[in-house]
């Protein structure tokens, strides 16, 4: 049995640094892209759970990393909630009805997961029952304010100037969609527990377009409601992308760990936690694109950051992009497991 | 004579804050939509000095700033260097001979101001010449690694990854062509010093995508060697979007001040750099888009974090946006003037 992901999450004693990597089932892999250009589109990819879970189980199969995460995305909550979602190609994410009136706020519905988003937890139960000798299993939500940007600018933006007029301008408006939008998450999230996932994560990939004041205010207050209402076994992890100004903030609202993006030295960042939280990162996603050598040297680079102990749980600082070579990834998670065991002697 | 810009970089006593806008020269102006209608695309303005010192006045006519922008873009010297730029409608930048192998790094130009950039030159010359009452006129200039980034590139990124690729794998190549910009950025700007302008900016647009330490060694330092080579007695300002973890850092290279984003509590900041810089900063712009109310609001927010004493210039923490109506900007001038008068009671 591999627990060495869930013992980093709670700072216990590894023999080495556990790894896993964001989008990790994905793109990048020719078995996924064979299997996407034969099944449709990538939404049909999430919501068919023999797929869903075959892809979640296709970088297992091919790298020692110490933990899946489901293949599924965001989006599909705002998605159950009746906002048409739809992924074009090199376009992105886009939304048929977005959000633009506060009487679609009051009207919007509460998915029940059992129903509208049974496809993920049937992804969940068919991973679960799958997945090689014990090995953990994330499942994950956008953050509520992540997903109240989507639904409100309708696809991806640069500005994101619908949100924050709202934001501004109706704040009350604003914070009931972000407390239907946490009331969803919560039901979401201890449905994915109950279906078998181990731990869970928040993606809040749009916290770090606030300011600090409206940071705590629409994105983190919101993420903590959330890790409130989790079982206090399943431990989380939080991430807000461009949030390294705020590690000591983020780590203070209850989640097991705190993700940081490349941006972050993560001895500063380790400095500022202490020992409440675990940290997860921080490649940078670029290095895949190099060279095994190249690889080795910032992974270590980032190892040797860290320190010793336990309490790291080695990630990129951000998504894998789709061109990296698949040989790169096994280049970094056997150097994070050889090298890292200096780290970690008192349990050898 | 207005001499609040330059006394408050100098952190000497003024009787209220001072207030310039990122890109004010430009696309929300409706006189500045009208001349471009008749004169043509973007790069024809920067290069007729005429109509670049034009616009440059038009947001000093209207509105109570105190300082003058040249009305410009910092891809100006990788044009100078013979890349062939051009901007697109709605595409943004794009070069028709991007950098791609050491043999075009090292046959690179670095440009005679007085020759291929001598456009601007004249522009300054005339804009000083134009210019009421003494106000200030700030020069400016992309720095080392943002320009490195467009000219790798060849065109806006969401990823870096070509210029990230040459960083990791080929760093020699990229301090060269990191050098040659360096040396090009100091004579750039000490000839618009010589043509008149009272202070200067670099923006460093896309050091925030680097990590701590390649920040450093591919931005920072390079943005220190500039300052170094610029004369004492006319204060810089030293700005990288997405710095926000980087600002002791940044205070430490010799700059008069330093430019924070929004995401930043410029009372943290404060904290952290003491009385080594001033502070320019740092409206969310998109606040510019909600009301007089709200604009007032959050404007004295930041006054009010700030605190008492001369050391802040009052800015957007990025750049203004093409659809913020003009008289928002009467509000936001006439809120940081008449507000922050209780924090410099000194000189009454």
């Amino acid at each position: 049995m591999n627990d060495r992901f869930l013992r980093a999450l709670r700072q216990q004693p590894v023999d080495c640094t556990p790894i896993w990597l964001m989008r990790q089932a994905g793109r990048y892999l020719p078995e996924y892209r064979a299997l996407r250009r034969k099944a449709g589109d990538f939404l049909t990819l999430c919501k068919t759970p023999e797929l869903a879970s075959e892809i979640t189980l296709q970088p297992i199969r091919r790298f020692d990393l110490d933990a899946a995460i489901l293949f599924s995305d965001i989006l599909t909550v705002p998605d159950a909630m009746g906002l048409g979602l739809t992924f074009n190609e090199g376009v992105g994410p886009r939304f048929d009805r977005p959000i633009s009136s506060r009487s679609e706020i009051v009207k919007l519905p509460i998915p029940d997961p059992s129903d509208e988003l049974r496809y993920v937890l049937d992804a969940v139960r068919q991973t679960r029952r799958e997945l090689p000798s014990r090995l953990p299993l994330i499942g994950f939500a956008g953050s509520p304010w992540t997903l109240a940007t989507y639904m409100v600018e309708g696809e991806g933006s640069r500005q994101f100037e619908k949100i924050k007029h709202l934001i501004y301008t109706c704040p009350k408006d604003a914070h009931q969609l972000l407390e239907k939008l946490t009331r969803a998450i919560i039901l979401y999230l201890n449905s994915q527990i109950e279906a078998g996932v181990d731990a869970v994560m928040l993606f809040d990939t749009w916290g770090g377009t606030l300011s600090t004041e409206t940071y705590k205010m629409f994105s983190l207050d919101y993420m903590q409601q959330i890790i409130t209402e989790l079982p206090r076994t399943t431990p989380s992890i939080v991430f807000t992308k461009g949030g390294g100004g705020w590690i000591k903030a983020i780590a203070s609202i209850g989640s097991a760990a705190v993700g940081i993006d490349w941006t972050v030295d993560i001895a500063v960042a380790r400095a500022q936690v202490g020992h409440k939280v675990s940290l997860q990162g921080n490649l940078d996603p670029a290095v895949m694109l190099t060279s095994p050598e190249i690889i080795e040297r910032e992974a270590r680079r980032i190892l040797d950051a860290f320190g010793d102990g336990s309490g790291h749980v080695f990630n990129l600082g951000h998504g894998i992009t789709p061109e990296v070579p698949p040989d790169h990834i096994t280049t970094l998670v056997e150097t994070v497991h050889e090298y890292s065991r200096r780290f970690h002697e008192s349990v050898d």
